[in-house]
């Protein structure tokens, strides 16, 4: 599994080029990406900066030698590269396993390619198969929301720590939500309900924002694209 | 216009019953209705629980001797009392000149009857006339969404603190982007519009969720009803 995941990784070096601002995602897969593109800057003297979408990813680059910056000092992200928890065949994403959802979707939805990194055992018919939806929420709002969840026939569960007593708090102080659905038949439809409801502050359904997909396969690296 | 504030609130107090859980909302009118409140809830002995919308209206309601609980403390909210920014003839809002919108749709959604309390001057024919909309955003987005809010012909300003430096944070630690349109066709629609945008966690606009407008006038408080 590691290897499939340092495999992809190393594919999405080939993307990066010189002078480009590039998203950094959250994850195991994502870290790989880091230390790798952190040696190639460090190789090929690449003016390259980073706009980490984490603590975990800010402090991975720093770590990798990367420079960073914020958002609001860029007028444009190149590319931006990250991991996925389910992909459907339309290249769909359900993220937010590492509670780092927002910063991704802010960072991924405005980058000019986004490039998705995963192993096959993500790929999905239809998302939420496997998985549930995590939903960054305002903590008072959690128990009103799981309850209205019900109206879509999902099951929300308040996420815990470990390591933490009490709630997982979020890099922007909030809780989230795991909420398991029967069926999630429209995903971009889901998505844009799921933030109409008061308190929802960004929700883990990425609809129509993956460009590329590098799926980590027994077989090789596959690409797929929208 | 101090005495208009105060009959409004006033007249506000004729929906308070008792056993009920009320929405305290944040502002200069609504801070009438919470200290009246308070009077009535020790006049009358009732069983009261407020919950408030903002850390002013805690505070206040804490001072005026209102008990109050957390939203994930009740099974439902019996009424919402709030101000407003603006009013339209279908008694869609404006609100979050006091920055706590968030807060404040999270609990009036939720409130089986929502009362908005306003002067005259708050009428409008349609939304935005008068007034930006004040969008509650995520610190690194602010000039991205900024950016994008061009698309809607929208001029959005960071809002700035008086009394601290540099930009006004939220009870929930974000920044205020004050979005003047140049027209709001569809106010619901447009609610919707800015909630999708990633980095945005919640919007001013406020359609379709006020049951009862009561409004402050020379001639008396006149009520509006959906």
């Amino acid at each position: 599994m590691e290897e499939l995941k340092k495999a992809v990784a190393k594919e999405a070096l080939s993307f990066v080029d010189d002078d480009m601002v590039i998203g950094l995602g959250t994850g195991s897969t994502t870290a790989y990406f880091i230390k790798l593109l952190g040696e190639l800057i460090r190789e090929e003297e690449l003016e390259v900066y980073g706009i980490p979408t984490s603590h975990q990813s800010r402090l991975l680059a720093i770590e990798s030698g990367i420079p960073v910056i914020s958002l609001d000092e860029t007028d444009a992200i190149d590319i931006a590269v990250d991991g996925a928890d389910e992909v459907d065949p339309n290249l769909n994403l359900i993220k937010g396993r590492g509670a780092a959802l927002t910063m991704e979707k802010i960072i991924e939805y405005r980058a000019g390619t986004f490039i998705v990194l995963v192993d096959e055992s993500k790929l999905v018919e239809r998302l939420g198969e496997k998985m549930p939806v995590p939903i960054e929420v305002i903590p008072a709002a959690w128990r009103a929301i799981a309850e209205e969840l019900e109206v879509f026939n999902a099951k929300a569960e308040l996420r815990m720590g470990v390591k933490k007593d009490g709630p997982v708090i979020t890099d922007n102080g909030n809780f989230i939500l795991d909420a398991k659905f029967e069926r999630i038949e429209d995903p971009l439809d889901m998505e844009i309900e799921l933030n109409t409801i008061p308190g929802v502050v960004e929700n883990g359904i990425f609809a129509d924002i993956a460009d590329v997909v590098l799926v980590g396969t027994r077989d090789g690296v596959k690409k797929l694209e929208r």
